[in-house]
């Protein structure tokens, strides 16, 4: 069972109160509770806050390194284990290049009403799109971005995918799209390419 | 004082109670507490889960009429009042028709270390550059989007910015850029449009 080399609490652990986290974001935009429930739950939410926070690592989690010398991005806004605005995408690497990951986005990815926010298809496309290009321990960042709207995504079950065009020099050209049950709703390329010294975007 | 209409409860208690989850969030992502406050805190945040989730509106949020006639996007990904992923963000649209934003991103958006996720960057811009093309109760949606990084964004205040270059028809030509302390880190353009029936992205 992997464990968090500093504090040995479980990495499950983490992605379960991390589901719960994500749970209470969901209930805290959808309740119809009355009056004293949201009230005694604001107490309850904030009680907890302020144990979790007697420590706590400054700035934000970064990239740490675990016992096992894997780098871990537990706060990363789009797959980060212990990131409630997480959903988290789970990206998975075929052979043969291609990049994919499925995932159901609720009320919180929402822009109009029943879609997903635009803004959110381009960060999950920007992800996708950048781990085409990604080294064990050397994310690649983004140079460039630019999206297609050809119809909307409705909250539900989304396939995002993505491959690489061709690369040129430092350049990695990659292409890509976002698809519901109703087909493609988004198409997406970008040039990526990895920082020579400090991180900058993906 | 603002009350929801069908509940009686003050906006300003629901805003609250976003703040405490926002919070909750970055303590579950930094928190280096002992197995012991972790395991009880997932316990406690089921449980406000659960009350909170007795009675729930199903799917999404939407966009709901107030009694003072106003549109309520409560549940939007970078505005909602009542949605713990949104910053959230407070758009000011300036007599010139220049809108802008300025905003403190911490743990929960980053992708490099230190830096705010290339795919956070583009969900803002998207929104600040789309709500140049605004109506009352017709949010625009975007059609196309091209954004360029220039550098990394640094977590802590940023300042997102977009005004009208031209419009064609129905469609809106929005430029604008995201800014640190550091200077301009990404620039933006896009094209939004209002949807003649459904509603689509922005």
């Amino acid at each position: 069972m992997s464990v968090d080399s500093e504090t040995d609490i479980p990495e499950v652990l983490y992605a379960s109160l991390t589901d719960s986290v994500r749970r209470l974001v969901d209930a805290t935009i959808r309740s119809r509770a009355e009056l004293a429930t949201i009230t005694s739950a604001k107490a309850k939410i904030d009680a907890v806050a302020d144990e979790l926070s007697r420590s706590m690592m400054p700035g934000s989690f970064g990239i740490q390194s675990a016992a096992d010398g894997q780098s871990r991005v537990w706060g990363n806004a789009v797959i980060g284990l212990r990131n409630a605005l997480a959903p988290p995408l789970v990206v998975h690497h075929d052979p043969d290049g291609r990049v994919w990951a499925d995932v159901t986005l609720g009320a919180a990815y929402e822009g109009p009403a029943g879609h997903v926010h635009g803004g959110i298809c381009a960060l999950i496309l920007d992800h996708v799109l950048g781990a085409t290009a990604h080294k064990p321990g050397r994310p690649a960042v983004t140079g460039t971005l630019s999206l297609r709207y050809e119809g909307g995504t409705r909250l539900g079950p989304v396939r995002a995918e993505a491959h690489i065009d061709r690369v040129e020099g430092v350049k990695t050209f990659a292409v890509g799209h976002l698809a519901t049950p109703d087909g493609v709703t988004v198409r997406a390329e970008g040039v990526f390419f990895h920082p020579r010294t400090s991180p900058r975007d993906a």
